[in-house]
C-alpha cells in the first residue's frame, strides 16, 4: 500500500508492506489524518525529540534514523477485524482512536513507530478495544480533529479551574486553539487569547475567545484588571483584606519557544498558574527568584487520557466545539511534503488533513 | 540604642536612634533573633535581591545602599504600648510577630527596611494587632524559631498532600528542616530527606525524617519504589491498569542553587510536584520538554500567611515540632559579624540566635 515515509529527514511517497490485523486488532482504512505541529518538528529534529523523550522516561526503542510513517490525528473506517476482536464492528464503521496500538511486542505509538505506520498511509492497524465509533452525523473531517482537541481538554483539566478563574491563552496555533475550545466547551471564561498572527487570532475568535489581543500592539497582561484580577501581591492583599474575591489567573503557554516561560513569569499576576502546553525543545532560561516572589505555578502537561479523548469526541459530535474554518486544506499522499512546507506560514493554514484515498 | 548595621556590605555594631511607639505600635525589647540564610546572602547581594524582588512586584522603595538592620526571626518582650494599641499587653509579655510593621507611611518589612530596625537591635517596633503572645512555658529560643518554621508550614500547605503522598526533601538547611518539621507536625509521610552535610542529615533525623540519604553515596530517587511510587509513565500506567493506588510524589526543593531544578526534573518520577522553596537568585536553565513529558508541576512558594505563622507557634508550643539541638549558637551584637562567617560552614551550625541583651 502507499504511504508517506520520513526517510533521511525527507518525506517520500512510497510503497510499504501490507498490514494484517493481529490478535485484538482491526485493520482500518485511513479516511483523514491531520498534520500536527509535532510532525513538522519531527521531520528535521526527530533525534532531539527522542533524546528528550528518553530522558523523560519514554521513547522506547524507537530508531529515529529508520523509516517512519507519521500521522496520529486520524479518522478511518473498519475494513477487517483480527482474531479476538470481538466487538463486532462492521466493515465501514467509522472510528477514531488514541494513537496507540497494542502488539505482541508491546505498545506502538502510531505516527512515531518503526513497526507500524501512522495515518499518512492508506491503512493502519488499531487496537479494537481502544477505538471509538464516530457518532452518526459527525463529519470525518471533524472527527479527525478529536486528537488535537483532546490536547486542549487535558491542559484545561490540569488547570484546576473554578467559576472565578480568568484564563489567558498565549499562542493560538493548534494547541492554543484546542485549549480555547476546551475552555469554552466546559463553560470556563473569560478567555483572553493572544497571537501575532491575524489568521490565528481569527480562529481564536471563531472558537469563542472573549478577548483577542495582538501582542504587537498591546500586552495581554494589561487586561487582567478588566476582569478583576489585581496583578501585584500588594493589590491582591488589599482586596483580600476588604473581603473582595478575585479570579485565580491561569495562563496557558501554547507557544513552546525559548524565552516565553520567563516572559510569562515576569508579566503574570502574583499567584498565577502557568499551564505549559507548548513544547519547547530547547534548553530554556528562567529566573526562579521572580517565580518564587510571585508564587508562580508551572504545570507542564502532556497528551491526554483516554477519557479526555472520548469526551472530546462527544464535545465535537454535540457541537460544543465550533470547528468552522479550521480545516483549511486537504491533500493526497503526493502532496504531504508540500503541505509541510505550506504549514510553516501561520497565515497560510490552520489545519491540513491528509486524505490517503484522495 | 545598639544595633548591628549593614553598612557598605559590612556588619558594624553602632548606635542607632531610639524608637518611640506610634499609633497602634508596641515597643519591644529583642530577646532573641535568628540569623537567616537570606541575611547571609543579603549582606553581599542586597542589590540583586531588591532588583529581583522589584521585578516580582515587590521591593517597595527600599534603598539597598543605605543602612539596614537585619533580623526578622525574633522573639521579644513588650516594653511600652503606643496610642491606639488597646490590647492591654503588659510590659514583660513575650511576643513574636510576622516581620511586618504598619507605619503612617506604609508597611515596613523588618530586617529589610531603611526606616525601622530588624531584630539585630536592642529594641524593635511592632504592630500590636500582629503580635502573638508566646504561650506560657515556651522558651524564648524556641519561640524565635516560629518564623523559619512557618516557611515550612507554607511550603507544605502549597503541596496539596493527601494520605497517599510520598515526600522528598532535597537540602536540609533551615528551609528543608522547616519543611520536614511541618510535614511531620501534620502527620504526612513517609519523608525522604537528602543532604550532603552530616550535620544537616542529623538535624533531619531529629526532626523526624523517615529516610535520610547522603546523595554522595546514593541518589534519593532510588527510594521512590520502596514507598510504592513507580517512576516511569509506563510503570504508573501498568499499576493504574491493575487498579493499584500509589502515592503522588512530592519533592521539596530546598537548595536554591542553579542546576538543582533541572536535576530534579530529570530524576523525578512522572507526575511529580516539585515545590520550589529554595530561592535561586541566579538565572537557571531547564529543559521544558522533559518536564512536559513527565508532566512535572513546579510550585514556587514564598513566605507564609499570618495564619500559618500562628499555627507554627502553636505547633512549637504543643511539641509537634522537635527542636532539640537546632539552636547551636548564641551571640551578642558584637559577635554577629563573626557568626555570619561561621554559618558559611554547614557543619559548624544549624541556627545561631542573636541576643542583643547578651
Amino acid at each position: 500500500m502507499r504511504a508517506v515515509i520520513r526517510r533521511n529527514k525527507q518525506l517520500v511517497c512510497d510503497e510499504i508492506a501490507e498490514l494484517t490485523p493481529g490478535e485484538g486488532q482491526v485493520l482500518v482504512k485511513t479516511l483523514a489524518c491531520g498534520i500536527c505541529g509535532s510532525d513538522l518538528h519531527a521531520l528535521h529534529h526527530m533525534e532531539r525529540i527522542i533524546d528528550l523523550s528518553r530522558r523523560g522516561g519514554g521513547g522506547g526503542d524507537f530508531d529515529p534514523s529508520a523509516d517512519t510513517v507519521f500521522g496520529h490525528e486520524f479518522c478511518g473506517e473498519i475494513l477487517e477485524s483480527g482474531r479476538g476482536a470481538t466487538r463486532g464492528l462492521k466493515a465501514g464503521t467509522r472510528v477514531v482512536s488514541v494513537p496507540v496500538t497494542m502488539t505482541p511486542g508491546g505498545m506502538e505509538s502510531l505516527g512515531y513507530s518503526n513497526r507500524l505506520p501512522g495515518g499518512f498511509a492508506e491503512r493502519i492497524l488499531l487496537t479494537e478495544a481502544l477505538v471509538l465509533e464516530v457518532p452518526n452525523g459527525l463529519a470525518t473531517d471533524i472527527a479527525a480533529l478529536t486528537e488535537p482537541f483532546a490536547v486542549g481538554a487535558h491542559a484545561v483539566a490540569k488547570a484546576r479551574l473554578d467559576s472565578d478563574s480568568v484564563c489567558m491563552v498565549i499562542g493560538c496555533g493548534p494547541v492554543g486553539l484546542a485549549v480555547i475550545a476546551a475552555l469554552k466547551a466546559r463553560g470556563h471564561g473569560p478567555v483572553i487569547a493572544a497571537d501575532f498572527s491575524p489568521r490565528r487570532r481569527a480562529a481564536a475568535e471563531t472558537l469563542g475567545a472573549d478577548v483577542i489581543i495582538d501582542p504587537a500592539k498591546e500586552s495581554p497582561h494589561m487586561r487582567w484588571e478588566d476582569f478583576g484580577v489585581p496583578r501585584s501581591r500588594a493589590a491582591q492583599s488589599m482586596m483580600q483584606t476588604m473581603g473582595k474575591r478575585f479570579g485565580r489567573p491561569v495562563i496557558f503557554e501554547c507557544v513552546g519557544s525559548p524565552g516565553v516561560l520567563q516572559s510569562l513569569i515576569e508579566a503574570a499576576p502574583t499567584g498565577a498558574q502557568i499551564v505549559v502546553a507548548g513544547v519547547c525543545m530547547e534548553t530554556d532560561r528562567i529566573e526562579p527568584a521572580i517565580a518564587v516572589t510571585k508564587e508562580i505555578e508551572l504545570t507542564f502537561v502532556f497528551a491526554y487520557t483516554p477519557a479526555e479523548f472520548a469526551a472530546t469526541l462527544t464535545d465535537l459530535a454535540e457541537g460544543r466545539i465550533v470547528t468552522e474554518g479550521l480545516v483549511t486544506g486537504k491533500v493526497g499522499l503526493d502532496e504531504v511534503a508540500a503541505a509541510f512546507v505550506a504549514l510553516r506560514d501561520p497565515e497560510a493554514h490552520v489545519k491540513i488533513l491528509v486524505e490517503p484515498g484522495r
